[in-house]
């Protein structure tokens, strides 16, 4: 497998130099901006070629049927998916008489570039039309990250060589992307045209239309406005019609000569407001935007990123490739997340279709954590969010013959949306990620307001699933059956270790909580003896192990289970899922994704470091990573146990997951919580983060590849700094009070402005370096399996 | 719950009295006439008022899409189900100028009679017209079981007071229930209407149609004349468009005149022949059915049945109620299998359109045992049509990553058609459930052709697959990890027991018969060391054994689980799979269907009877028998033990299965399976029936409730006749060479015309009777929960 897109090496931005129409659809993705609650997959401005254009509004989404060759009690009824909305990015422009098309003439350059520090995406082309003029196109898009519902796009023709006529059509389409294929066929062939126009109007330079989808009931409305810069000849005009707004400018251009177009695009969308108080939001956001100016918008973004970089930036000496992919890593993470305000952050993002949009547990358990340390609101805004869908998950609970909450494995809106039970319902173990999420949210902000109003709910009514869903035996042990893991290989199985040891925490954290938070604890009618009996659970909780192979089990049975043959296998059936039925992956001992590594990781304080390093060398030789939540964990893991260089090797391969589309599927988007594992992988990795009630630990040791890393982090309100060398560690407590760490379990007092330095011990012997299914070895060098 | 239908009570037919307009859909079926080539549902000649309208030909369906809304490796992409065929049965009546209708003017008196000698469906209703003028109406229905591809009506209207114009109009209506429910909403969506007109031809009182299907490809004609009978003042003509053949015959009765229609209707359909060669053919069976004319076709159903009564009549003295079941049930098993010749015999027959008309395990399980020695050769025909089948289960098996051959769970033509995988594709057991049945052919024919040409095959395919399907583990145990058994809300299990003991049979039978049918064998491949593998992994099966609990387990680790909380739970929420998730049914210890306790009946061999009475009690707490296959095995196994009330109380329930709807969905059809039960618990339960390589046993014991029970049965082309009283059983060898018997473990042989009887021996004491699940004990008299 080649690289297929070759992006530059750069540190502060990603560039890809020449026209690659069939990879379009990857670097559209790469290349997509958002605030987490708009987003503009990065097309052309005239839009064709395209792959698979979109431009999206966290929120708005269309519902459909979800089918079932055989239904069964339970099974969801609909689901939500996004949607195209109206999409305010295109700029179609005639030379002379010709279109620009990439297509068609000669391309002399071409380049996008996604520039980390600014906030935005350039492109910069020359190109000779097919009668032999020569222009020169720049545009530069932004998604404002200070003005939540705004886009802006400048837009620059120059005449190179003769004078030429120009015009260009800046438009605003409505289901200009109906024919491209849906990542998910049931879904768009349920979906046909999801909009019904409701109102056009145009005034001067700005147009307006507003939607309804067909289903859902949503009001969307996409406003544009225009500030033109160009010779005297430059005349413009706009109209509106059902699906289409635009204003056409035309102006003839000396040889030299610059038409510019700033374009100032704004959204909104609601299931209650009139069409008439949509109108007027937008405008108003559009008329600010144009007030301001393009380039007051984008300094305004550029000074927002020197503020995130300078807490969050992540610096990597010794790997280029690594230090670009860090960046591009957070930079999307904050683009997911920043402005959703109180709707989720999307498996994919706002960068595609993939998943429909919805949201999984990978938030919960990869995305905010990060969040948590460099936008700790962010992370709070989601957490909000999943409390405000409390109602659908106690609904669901009830629906369940359980007690408490179930909250959805898949969801937009709060219900469930999985159409695979035996990978969505029984997935409970979210319920407690989420959990483990507030409490790891409450760890890193000490936001008091936070846990009384939003945790204790989460916390005490996914307790309370786990009471009801478990049992105890005979023995008094207690036992939660048939659940599915993180592994989808290993589906509907009884005591999942992960599952089971995640539960514990959230029992055990019900109960303490309930104990410190005594009035929303008693809103929620919780008793002392509903307190003893979470205790009792957590305390008796079964965790499988095997003593003949003195490795903790899976699940019950696990390890007693045949072994896939991997060596029989051609490496051309990975994904295994797409070349094997369900039942044999599941009755046998393969793992798709770290599951009970992840557990090692996740539970730290359950294991010891001898069973760590078993454990993790046994499910070595079983994980074949295909899904792409797992390389990072791996690092991880890896790296705490001492395999410092295969921890490399999987902080390489999740570092290289989109930029060289390692999963292949980075056309429907980008994979944000495999993203924000590169982070994880660094710090928690080669930093050894680890962060308890008690305390912030930390056991920073780098692989060979790297001579220094640093990173920084805000740790309720405190802004520390972290500087690893080869053989010591400085500690930067920037301000505030003085702050407790660990370092390699040794307890340090952080003074602000007091470097502290410490050495780094010599690293734990973890033996041979485990290995991995044929074929499966971490990818470092694309190219190499 | 009321007995819905209040059917006569009378030994050789049911009736029903009066007009039940809500419960037509199930007296439709009830009163369902068919070959097993053709059906035609009980409706009213006039078609409406209906319920569930419908005829139908052995081999005419549709293919439709198969939707998920997550799709998966190795789901079946499109599935088969039958359609109704065009419509021949419709006879509407004008009496003067209105139409009769019962649910205008005035119903006398109305009555429909399935008679199980005649073979025919009896209607006669005496309705006063809304403008007072009275009339009797006649019906006599056949579907021929002499003349495969004919039906026949001979429809009587007379005129009972005054003078009256009757006009009838006899019809073939194609597509005349498209608006009616379908069982499976989404089939009926992607259905739509199935036929295209091809060609239609009318000549003299003939008139014929010719339709293809859609997506199948299948050419369909029907064609129909008739005979008239009636004053001279009778007309009649005929005419023919797309989608409608009809004839109107029209005459002035006076008082106690008769207008009589005898109509022939011809089916044909092929996806091979030309619509010409097919006219032909429907014209050809039509025109000898009218030259032979209805008195002729009713002869030759009489006689006909009268050498299948004369054979396999069951005789039960002391319970009206269930000789009259045991006839219902004979007489559709006849029904649904003498005629079928190469198709497979559907779940629910010809009946209705539940479960699109697919053949599941339960034609092997529990039709064709009966079959077997009542109608030999229509058993072989399925068997034969199975074996047609196997190019299709060797590609599933491929597909599945197996060896041999896969059979489908759910099927109409040899592909896989479940769309849950769990209770479809991984209930392997059906494979060997068809090598039992092959098996019990070959005993109870001695049919040496057969073994050869078909069984051979199957049971080297099948054995090929368990060999791949399960594995030895460290210790040499064989294991069969990850499958389902017959119990549904118990699936995907390691070591399901009675697959294992199944599975067994197969492997040791496959190893025998290869050697005995070694050219068969040898064009198959069988080597010497294949056959040593088959015999290892037979001798080294698991068989899950709880000896804390001194109990077979149903499958590995089984009797650990949580049992399911019966008693808190309202009996409303019967059946458990409307109410509740499948992974909650899974989990837990609730078994929807005889599953060990069917293993202790078809490995009846493997088991001791002291097992078999602590097995049979632990399972009857958990057995809620939500599926209509549980009730006849729970009663074969009861009688055996030494309950025999018990027993009895299973046989009443299965015995009223569809006379009193007690699964509520009678009006998708009959259920076969369970019909053919009735037959199974009375032989094999009273009777002690059980058939092994080396003899026939017998081991009679009458339940206090009857005093006499008399069967028949045609055994290697011998018949027998057993006749069993309250203390002694007499056994008749009508004629034909001496046959080995048992009678309660003693050998008897038996000679031609020389009867023998032998006493009872003391019934064993099996302890207290077992109690079922709250609610859940056996229906003997209905509304008793």
């Amino acid at each position: 497998m080649a690289r297929p897109l070759p992006f530059s090496v750069e540190p502060w931005g990603i560039s890809l130099h020449g026209l690659h129409i069939d990879h379009l659809p990857q670097s559209e993705s790469v290349f997509a901006l958002s605030n987490g609650h708009l987003g503009w997959r990065g097309t052309l401005d005239e839009r064709e070629p395209f792959g698979r254009p979109g431009a999206y509004l966290n929120g708005v989404f269309e519902s459909h049927r979800m089918p079932y060759a055989e239904a069964g009690y339970g099974y969801p009824e609909s689901g939500d998916t996004i949607i195209d909305i109206p999409d305010g990015t295109i700029m179609r422009t005639l030379i002379g008489d010709e279109p620009l098309d990439l297509r068609t003439g000669e391309v002399l350059d071409h380049e996008q570039c996604l520039d980390f520090r600014a906030g935005t995406l350039r492109r910069q082309t020359t190109w000779r039309s097919p009668a032999g003029v020569t222009i020169r196109l720049t545009s530069t898009r932004l998604v404002s990250l200070t003005h939540r519902s705004i886009g802006a796009i400048r837009y620059e023709v120059a005449a190179l060589d003769v004078p030429v006529t120009v015009s260009v059509q800046s438009e605003i389409v409505v289901g200009g992307s109906a024919n491209i294929p849906h990542p998910d066929p049931h879904v768009a062939e349920t979906l046909g045209q999801p909009y019904i126009p409701i109102a056009q109007h145009a005034v001067r330079s700005r147009a307006t239309l507003i939607h309804r989808t067909q289903h859902s009931g949503i009001a969307v409305t996409c406003a544009m406005d225009h500030t033109l810069t160009g010779p005297a000849s430059t005349t413009s005009s706009t109209e509106v019609s059902q699906d289409l707004g635009r204003s056409t400018v035309a102006a003839t251009l000396a040889s030299g000569e610059v038409l510019r177009l700033d374009k100032f695009v704004g959204h909104e969308y609601s299931r209650d407001l009139t069409p008439d108080a949509l109108r007027d939001r937008a405008e108003a956001a559009v008329d600010e935007a144009k007030r301001m100016g393009f380039d007051a918008l984008a300094d305004a973004q550029r000074t927002y990123l020197a503020a995130f970089w300078d807490i969050g930036d992540v610096v990597v000496e010794g790997d280029e490739r690594l230090q670009q992919a860090i960046r591009f890593a957070l930079f999307h993470i904050l683009q997911a997340s920043v402005r959703a305000e109180g709707r989720p952050i999307p498996g994919k993002g706002l960068t595609g279709r993939g998943y429909g949009g919805n949201a999984f547990w990978d938030t919960e358990s990869f995305v905010l954590p990060v969040l948590d340390y460099l936008l700790p609101q962010a992370a709070r805004d989601v957490l909000s969010w999943r409390h405000a869908t409390l109602g659908h998950a106690r609904e669901r609970a009830t629906e369940l013959h359980l007690a408490g909450a179930a909250f959805p494995w898949r969801t937009l809106e709060g219900d469930e949306s999985s159409g695979y039970w035996p990978a969505g319902t029984v997935a409970f173990h979210i319920n407690a990620d989420i959990t483990a999420a507030a409490l790891h949210h409450m760890r890193a902000t000490g936001d008091q307001r936070f846990a009384r109003e939003i945790a204790v709910d989460l916390i005490v009514e996914t307790a309370r699933l786990w009471t009801s869903l478990g049992r105890f035996d005979d023995d008094g042990v207690f036992h939660i059956d048939g659940v599915t893991g993180p592994d989808e290989y290993s589906a509907i199985a009884d005591d999942n270790l992960y599952t089971n040891v995640m539960a514990q925490q959230n029992l055990e954290s019900a109960a303490e909580l309930s104990e410190r938070y005594e009035e929303a604890a008693a809103a929620l009618g919780v008793t002392a003896e509903e307190r003893a009996g979470w205790r009792r659970a957590a305390t008796a909780m079964s965790i499988p192990y095997d003593a003949k192979r003195g490795v903790h089990s899976q699940s019950a049975g696990f390890t007693e289970h045949e072994r896939w043959d991997f060596d029989s296998m051609p490496p051309s059936d990975y994904p295994l899922q797409n070349h094997y039925p369900y039942f044999d992956l599941y009755r046998k001992q393969v793992v798709k994704q770290a599951d009970l590594v992840l557990a090692l990781y996740f539970r730290h304080d359950a294991f010891t470091l001898e069973q760590k390093t078993r454990d993790f060398a046994y499910y070595e030789e079983l994980t074949v990573r295909d899904s792409s939540l797992s390389a990072a964990v791996q690092a991880v893991v890896a790296a705490e146990v001492g395999h410092l260089e295969l921890a490399a090797d999987y902080v390489a391969e999740a570092a290289c997951m989109d930029i060289d589309d390692l999963h292949g599927d980075t056309a429907n988007g980008l994979h944000i919580a495999s993203l924000a594992g590169v982070w994880t992988a660094l710090t928690a990795g080669y930093g050894g983060l680890r962060h308890d009630d008690d305390a912030l630990h930390f056991g920073p040791r780098l692989p060979p590849s790297l001579t220094r890393m640093r990173f920084g982090l805000v740790v309720t309100g405190r802004e520390l700094r972290v500087n690893v060398h080869g053989d010591h560690t400085e500690y930067t407590l920037v301000a505030g009070e003085s702050l407790e760490i660990t370092h390699f379990g040794e307890s340090v007092l952080l003074q602000a402005g007091q470097p502290v330095t410490l050495r780094t011990p010599p690293r734990p012997d973890p033996g041979p370096r485990p290995s991995q299914p044929r074929g499966r070895s971490p990818r470092t060098i694309v190219g190499d399996d």
